[in-house]
């Protein structure tokens, strides 16, 4: 599981900083990428990466400024150009169900595969056996959704060796055992699948919000996360323009990171007024106050490991 | 007067060449430039240029598939937040108004400045003093313009050397004389400004065409003119793929060239089939038909100067 930022720029393209999308790679835990937004040129960007197109398999739409979706028809298109037919669903808010149609009938773009499109409303807008994603309104003047991808927890790990050792060898009662279940051996003896299981294995929980204000939804979404990815459009001394723009300062979104407690910060969607060494200083600002907090640029890639 | 190719890549995206955008600079001529289609990432390309969003007067949009349009609403978004103020004008298909007005209004774009979209037939499409514009059909299986931008002559220039060895002081009578007039001097001669005017200058004649087999509609677009720029999608020994998928290959291009007499002939919209020396390839095959043939890249740059 890993994140990888392809655009953490702010409103418009930048040589520095291209519009937003992150990438959450989870290659080894379902052979596929989630996209989070998609700003034009995001398929540009995944050129210089290693993400295929046609492993994508959901894309997560926070909200509908044009810095956030206008790379979807390019996207789409390029994807089933390039030879992707494996499904594809798209979540997102209200409206980008006919962006995308018009966007694809007017171009006369034909997909070879199948497109899905959800309108998302608050809840649980995902869910399968690994994993579910919960969406939450933000304060941004339009809607804006944060998302907070929650992995499940994984059955623990069938301890072979101290079956081994009791005489019990591997076939299809292993399946029953690993299940907790109670199973008799075929020498008569019973025994509690449970007591041959290791401890279950903690899923990862990824917060990923849209552009907002300082909210208690984002708190409510970034809950004991792993890593939280927020919006710092702006310094702590530009707070009154955060306001006024419906965006967060680099110090409201450590506050957040602090009242929900999370493992790590990663800050995004910095405004090109801010460049190289400005940059630095949100990351000290949020630092002060949530030391674990990191500063992403396009290609950041950030590994989030398997809790201990 | 000058080319400048921002995206000269056919279908998607490659990281050699982009998809398709090409500004036509007249600063000299009127302060402006003049796009002709707008793929994804357009604005991204134009950072890397002198050109200045604001200054984009026209656009014209040969056809509708993604990689010719799916640049503009980002672009024209930009215009505006970078402080764009004055008048823009798209020009292109049936269909085009519908792309721009829900791809501005699901995004909550406002524009700062006044959009027109004209959704364009054959004919004149545009005509002021300096310059008119002439749009043809071509052949791509979906409609595709071509267009012919032609620069209206410009009326000589005064003698001013001959005018004042007579004696003849600038002032308010020289406007009369330029203009070609007979007027009567104060000593009461009577002189024919015309004897007093250069020749004229004439205008230049650039033809831009949008994907297209070999027709006869490119032939007269591009008759005469100084320079036509033609897709080269293929290579001459793939004119089968070619001819299925309504492109042309570049020996076709350089038919097209020299049935119409043009000046100079450049070669875009490459298929990312041919990279590096097999692009060459579709070059050389070019110049045996027609030999004043160029291969653009992405940034190439070609000035067209006054005829003399
Ligand atoms: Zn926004
Ligand atoms: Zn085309």
């Amino acid at each position: 599981m890993e994140l990888l930022f392809l655009g953490t720029g702010a409103g418009v393209p930048a040589k520095e900083r291209n519009v937003s999308s992150i990438a959450l790679q989870l290659l080894e835990e379902r052979g596929a990428t989630w996209l989070f937004d998609c700003g034009e040129a995001t398929q540009h960007q995944i050129l210089h990466t290693s993400i295929r197109p046609r492993r994508i398999e959901n894309i997560f739409i926070t909200h509908l400024h044009g810095d956030h979706i206008f790379g979807l028809p390019g996207l789409l298109g390029s994807r089933s150009f390039q030879g992707g037919d494996t499904p594809l669903t798209i979540y997102g808010p209200k409206g980008i169900q006919a962006f995308i149609e018009i966007s694809l009938s007017v171009s006369y773009t034909r997909l070879k595969y199948d497109l899905q499109v959800v309108e998302i409303e608050e809840g649980t807008i995902f869910e399968d056996e690994r994993f579910l994603v919960i969406a939450k309104q933000l304060d941004h003047g339009i809607p804006s959704y944060g998302f907070r991808v929650v992995e499940k927890d994984l059955p623990g790990t069938l301890l072979v060796d101290k079956l081994k050792a009791l005489g019990i060898r591997p076939g299809p009662i292993y399946q029953q055992i690993k299940l907790g279940k109670t199973v008799q051996l075929d020498n008569g003896t019973v025994i509690d699948g449970r007591d041959f299981v290791g401890p279950p294995q903690k899923g990862r929980i990824v917060t990923i919000l849209g552009d907002t204000r300082y909210c208690e939804a984002s708190v409510e979404l970034a809950k004991e996360a792993d890593v939280l990815v927020h919006e710092a459009t702006f310094a702590a001394e530009d707070s009154a323009l955060a306001h006024d723009y419906f965006h967060s300062t680099a110090v409201q979104a450590a506050e957040v990171a602090k009242l929900a407690g999370v493992k790590r910060l990663i800050l995004t969607h910095i405004s090109s007024r801010y460049q190289g060494t400005l940059s630095e200083e949100l990351l000290e600002q949020a630092r002060e106050l949530f030391p674990n907090t990191e500063l992403a640029s396009d290609f950041s890639s950030f590994i989030i490991p398997r809790k201990k």
